[in-house]
């Protein structure tokens, strides 16, 4: 068996082939910076949001071999290279943007600082982490400001694995969220979560209304009954009935969600139950979120297109070797060039508070870029000798930075429709090396 | 500290709201049938493939509350719940499609006996399980037919969440991959796994004939030389320099790999290394692997489509009450429509073996459709009591059996592009409910 916390098999076969051969031949010490970026967002995506960076960190916290482990390395590994990792953890340095905060193409998002067989090993958990978290935070705040002011809960667990159903919550959190389906959520990061009944609670009895009594019964007036399961119109008159109309919400999970929804208000009203919420779901995204605005709906519940990142399910970045033993290296021989170096990032803004452009730069230059009263610098320290540094900022603290992000972007930059990124990314002083 | 072996808390809060009403009005002792199916395929797929059904059953051995799930609990159950959750093991029966098995629309993939209680907790991590594999293994097993016989090797796990890659690489194993780059994987299901080393490697070394010795040194000649970091000509003429013309393989990472492909096997050749294999990777889908059918490559590298499904993330299959206490019963309000009522599936055959029509019938009738000898009634039994049935078929049978499913398609059903369902769904005596 091996440890379940262990995050040491999170990790593709080359990297410790790679690992091996780099310790026969001397150079698996040599100090190296590898950075990880993303070439370009998602297609038409105006802005990327950084997301995984706490659970990433504590992978790395936890990427240690035990016996079990190393037993699975055998075929892989020579003698050398497990006596290695047998002893290993993560002694490096690293610094990298915060949760919440949004990066645009070129970002250096991470920057790992370690011998070669220390970072080489981390490059498969560090990147699945961040590739599925920042996918599913960058569609999630697209919801949000389409929702605009209105309560998101997040319902998708059903259509993604087990674990990345736990992980795309804790990520829609992050951008704005109200609360999650998710109990293992709830329960490992502390989200709220909500839910009330499905359809099969409907069908289960013998008519809608003992089904709406039992739910009463068990949560309160305060609950939200589902009436679409027969007739949505008799639906609302019979919960009204039982609930009264202090009755706290209605959801509708099918049909034309915003006809019904007006129909709905219309008829909850007339009934006297002013203050009940609508609440709808049924294969919403932004689109279909923000095409609601004009309707009265209360709240949305979100499942599919958010924890499948509604149409870009992963973020895209590399996590490519920039410098070694102080020398910038790059990949040379097609499109997919990169920059070589160790880079930092400045956000420049107007007086205003707009961003105006992230100035990526060469981190080994004398000085940094001269920043401006409203000017930023990107990356804050994260792991110093491979652990945390103190005070690290909470889920909450990121999910507080995302909402000021967004408030600095360009108005143009929170447009649903495909376009550019929102604010354009320089390399000053970060050519390409040689 | 919840046990991670545990399963309990992949659930959605509303399970936990509806049986706490359940129990307290006393239906929750109500005998029910759930089922799983699909309304329909992703956009233009023309079959589905079932995964995870192992998975599936191990998660629900595995679905017990122990002291910290129930603690996890205590806000949204009460007393009555949380007693009856912490005796509980699921005690019903499972049928369903075995892995490998193609399912079409409205195919009953999975139908679970058990009262209200036990089922309705079942939903979302059933769901999770069967949407994510299910949908991964459709994906690869279009890129297996695509590649004709070549070699894939899943290369996918930094493109997602570090868990779903184990089961994304365990899918596309199923599917007929070769392999996978993922060590847990290889470990958990005794996947082969593969990989030699990254641009990372080169760029360590002071050059990249340094690197290339290292890795020959530590791997022998068999390997798979990386030739595209720098100059894909002057690297194919250093890699067999430095291991022979016996070189096992090259790996071309980039640029218009088809074009290169032709270039590096004549360059090959002259050098006479004419046994030397050329592998290719870099966003590959199942277009750009059957697009390079005619060219000289001897095996795939697919990383972010396989993982994400290559624009279908999801199966978006549901689970639908479909009867209570022998009585069909179904949603009626909206397009949504189900029909109601425990159903099989017969799928009959032309006596070449092509398959014809998928028979969806009412399993409570007298008598089920007369089989003709080359049909094939589709669910087996998965579980007894709550407990595996002995003799499931393994992932090596699923994987046999998946590739004689295929053959049995009628030849437009295996198109890569977009189309109808390769076989109609008939629906025989299942009426819509009342």
């Amino acid at each position: 068996m091996t440890d379940p916390a262990s995050t040491a098999l999170f990790t593709d076969h080359y990297e410790l082939t790679m690992l091996a051969g780099a310790l026969r031949d001397g150079t698996a010490d040599r100090e190296c910076t590898f950075e990880v970026f993303a070439r370009r967002l998602p297609d038409g995506r105006r802005y990327g949001v950084v997301g995984g960076i706490e659970r990433l960190l504590e992978a790395i916290e936890n990427f240690r071999f035990g016996d079990a482990e190393l037993q699975a390395l055998g075929r892989i590994c020579d003698e050398e290279a497990l006596s290695w990792l047998r002893d290993h953890r993560f002694r490096g340095r690293i610094d990298g943007y915060p949760e919440g905060e949004l990066y645009f193409p070129g970002s250096p998002v991470l920057t790992v600082r370690a011998t070669f067989a220390e970072a080489v090993l981390l490059e498969t958990v560090i990147l699945s982490i961040l590739n599925h978290d920042s996918a599913i935070a960058a569609a999630a705040t697209r919801m949000v400001s389409a929702a605009n002011g209105r309560r998101l809960i997040e319902m998708g667990s059903r259509r993604t694995h087990e674990e990345s159903a736990v992980a795309a919550a804790r990520a829609a959190y992050l951008a704005g969220f109200t609360a999650t389906s998710n109990l293992q959520a709830g329960h490992r990061y502390g989200i709220p979560t909500a839910g009330t009944s499905a359809h099969s609670f409907t069908l289960l009895h013998d008519s809608e209304r003992s089904a709406f009594e039992a739910q009463v019964a068990a949560l309160g007036t305060g609950t939200a009954l589902l009436v679409d399961t027969y007739d949505i119109s008799r639906g609302i008159d019979t919960a009204v009935d039982v609930a009264g109309t202090g009755l706290g919400a209605i959801r509708i999970d099918s049909g034309d969600v915003g006809v019904l929804a007006r129909q709905a208000r219309e008829q909850l009203d007339s009934l006297g139950a002013t203050g009940t919420r609508i609440v709808v779901s049924g294969d919403l995204d932004e689109y279909a979120i923000a095409s609601l605005r004009a309707e009265p709906v209360d709240g949305y519940g979100v499942g599919t297109s958010l924890v499948t990142g509604s149409g870009a399910p992963t973020a895209g970045m590399v996590y490519k070797l920039v410098e070694v033993e102080g020398r910038p290296v790059a990949k040379r021989s097609s499109h997919k060039e990169s920059r070589g170096g160790h880079k930092g990032a400045l956000r420049t803004h107007k007086d205003t508070g707009t961003a105006i452009e992230e100035v990526v730069y060469r981190a080994s230059d004398a000085a940094p870029p001269k920043a401006g009263p409203h000017d930023r610098f990107m990356q804050i320290p994260l792991m110093r000798d491979g652990e945390r540094v103190d005070d690290l900022p909470t889920l909450e603290d990121n999910r507080q930075r995302l909402r000021h992000a967004l408030v600095s972007v360009p108005w143009e930059g929170l447009k649903l429709s495909a376009g550019e990124p929102a604010i354009p990314t320089v390399f000053a002083d970060a050519e390409h090396s040689t």
